[in-house]
């Protein structure tokens, strides 16, 4: 999906939400757990209950790979079963060297039809940019996440800024705003702001509303740029607002409560 | 593994070479194809012949995840098929907040019987510390890597050193030399001294000897410690020496000759 695509989309839909599928099988509906594929029973129910009212899927590959073949089972049937106008992004926070890469960028671009993945920054250049190298798909570079342990390393201050600042920078030199997205935590405003100073014309994605304490408004206030520029992004909000026979229902409700107040930011600011 | 099983492992076999198990369908004997997994075969024929000669393997998840399924299935049977007495690196680079790297961790410790995983350090402790909490396992963090991009950011000055010095340090108070290894590359001499100032007692993981240019000799050196501390990873020089039916014979020979020149160190060193 290209950016252009994608802004249409925010449109169409009135929400700039990512549904993040991080199913757990200690936590979702026990009713569940005789079917099957228990796992994929509950993203699709998930699934058909969100699409209106989200623009993309965010599945996270470790609550996948820890079942082991059965969890990548449920995670090509997940991907699979996405409708074609929401955006994939494969939260696998890969990157390794060169040709290795590569192979992680076939893994989610070829042998799964995601249009994005997230990469982590830390081996450099040649860890990111062959990702790139895929027409019409998305790398999405850890810049600031929203956890505690961001404040060791990306906060650290280098001779050219903090080190994530020096991320979003550098990786500016690797792709465009066609083809990176950056992931910043919605948990602090004045950082929101300082990244968008940097990068104005990417697209963020933003986990940490919700859950782990962000404001939508305040993200949308520091984090926006003149056509959005946000995936905002809820997992457990949304996953497990009931563990009754009523779950999808009750991640309907959450979902379309999220989009209602995006549509309210979308509408305001004329994107 | 502990590190003391590790250290006699070491000197039993007089090696302390790691097999990185990275096999790549395009690159892999011809005749092996129309086998019924033809990447487990390879690696099979591959441990049959080098597994006297080395004490760990590690197998790359770029390689196996790339082929979706099979390839999971593929890494499956090749990590059990791995002798006991073999330390196993998932070489994975994973990392993601607390929760969602406890699954990971329970992927490569649990779900698969790896002793070690490799874990990219950019999210920081509660990225990390997830996987020290699993008794008797390893994590192998990426410290200095041997790629071009490891100049971008891994040592890029900042108040406290160059990055991945900080990064050594802080990583010490998370976990010690009983769990926690680092990846060093062997592409220069001068840097590898410099991490093992300030890590004296850990295991290092060693990549870019051959392939990528390092010196056995540099590495043990300026890398070494008073009971070795180092495993020295070879992958493309060992698995494909020839991609004749000889394969698995032309892999012996590479891991015998490597294994010959640790044993002339194992034995000058006292290890």
């Amino acid at each position: 999906m290209t950016k252009e695509e994608l802004i249409n989309q925010i449109r169409i839909k009135q929400s700039f939400l990512c549904v993040g599928l991080d199913p757990d099988l200690s936590k979702i509906p026990p009713h569940l757990l005789d079917s099957e594929d228990p796992i994929f029973e509950f993203n699709k129910a998930i699934i058909d209950a969100t699409h209106p009212y989200c623009v993309a899927y965010k599945p996270n590959t470790a609550f996948y790979e820890c079942m082991g073949i059965a969890g990548w089972q449920a995670l090509e049937k997940t991907i699979n079963y996405i409708p074609k106008n929401c955006f994939v992004i494969a939260d696998a926070k890969r990157g390794d060297i060169g040709n290795t890469s590569t192979y992680y960028a076939k893994t989610f671009f070829e042998t799964l039809p995601c249009d994005a993945v997230t990469v982590a920054p830390y081996m450099g250049s040649d860890s990111v940019v062959p990702f790139l190298n895929f027409e019409g798909k998305w790398v999405i570079l850890l810049a600031l996440t929203s956890n505690e342990g961001s404040r060791d390393f990306q906060q650290l201050d280098t001779l050219n800024g903090r080190l994530f600042e020096e991320v979003l920078r550098k990786s500016q030199e690797w792709g465009t705003s066609e083809n990176i997205m950056y992931v910043v935590g919605a948990t602090r405003s004045a950082e929101i702001a300082s990244v968008r100073k940097i990068a104005p014309n990417h697209f963020f994605l933003v986990p940490g509303v919700g859950a782990q304490g962000g404001s939508l408004d305040e993200v949308v206030q520091y984090g926006s740029n003149a056509s959005c520029g946000l995936l905002v992004n809820s997992s457990r909000a949304i996953l497990y607002a009931s563990n009754g026979i009523d779950f999808a229902d009750a991640a309907k409700k959450e979902a379309l409560n999220l989009q209602a107040q995006m549509a309210y930011h979308i509408q305001r600011n004329n994107w």
